[in-house]
């Protein structure tokens, strides 16, 4: 059988109240990738396209953060409204979408303006 | 900044105790994934590669499971006495490790000879 045709990663990390690079799922509840995995069953993509829960992904600052592999494009401030979008447009129509994508220059980077400073 | 050249998810899936598709990770300590981080850390690799912890990739009978992305390499039954040829041969040196490599034969399948049967 072929690999998954894209592999999608949504953070599941939780940090304590307060933490200045926050939580992308502070209720441990996992919602957002249930819900990308409801919705690529409805649409028959079981087995070909993959919603993972991830350990920190390391973009806090721009969380609840999701990346689609192989193509390495990463969301940022991802909600429940916005699953079907990226399921739609990108993994089924291979658009991206450029509204919830976050820059290269946000990405794995202690400089980028939304990052807190460290005192 | 740029994205990760590589990046890493280590299953840390557990099952209770006697299911047929077992663990990756059955004592839930991530020490494969925690020993990743710690040899990329090591070399210098530190926010060039990331090794991610990871909910189930489905590929349980081959567990514990790694996926290595942008080029989407599968490795199967993963020790701790493993990461450092992984790293070493495949992450910097840009060779897989074929001793490890899951075939796509047995990706996503019902059907591969290493699944239990269903009954």
């Amino acid at each position: 059988m072929p690999k998954f045709e894209k592999h999608i990663f949504i953070c599941g990390n939780q940090r304590p109240p307060g933490n200045p690079r926050g939580s992308c799922d502070p209720e441990a509840q996992g919602r957002l990738q249930k819900l990308f995995k409801q919705k690529l069953s409805d649409r028959g993509l079981k087995g070909r396209v993959r919603a993972n829960q991830s350990g920190c992904l390391d973009q806090c600052e721009h969380g609840p953060t999701v990346v689609v592999y192989p193509e390495a494009v990463w969301y940022g401030r991802v909600t429940l409204d916005d699953v079907e979008e990226i399921i739609d447009q990108h993994i089924v129509g291979g658009k991206q979408v450029e509204r919830l994508q976050l820059a290269d220059s946000c990405l794995n980077t202690a400089t980028c303006e939304h990052r807190p400073a460290k005192g």
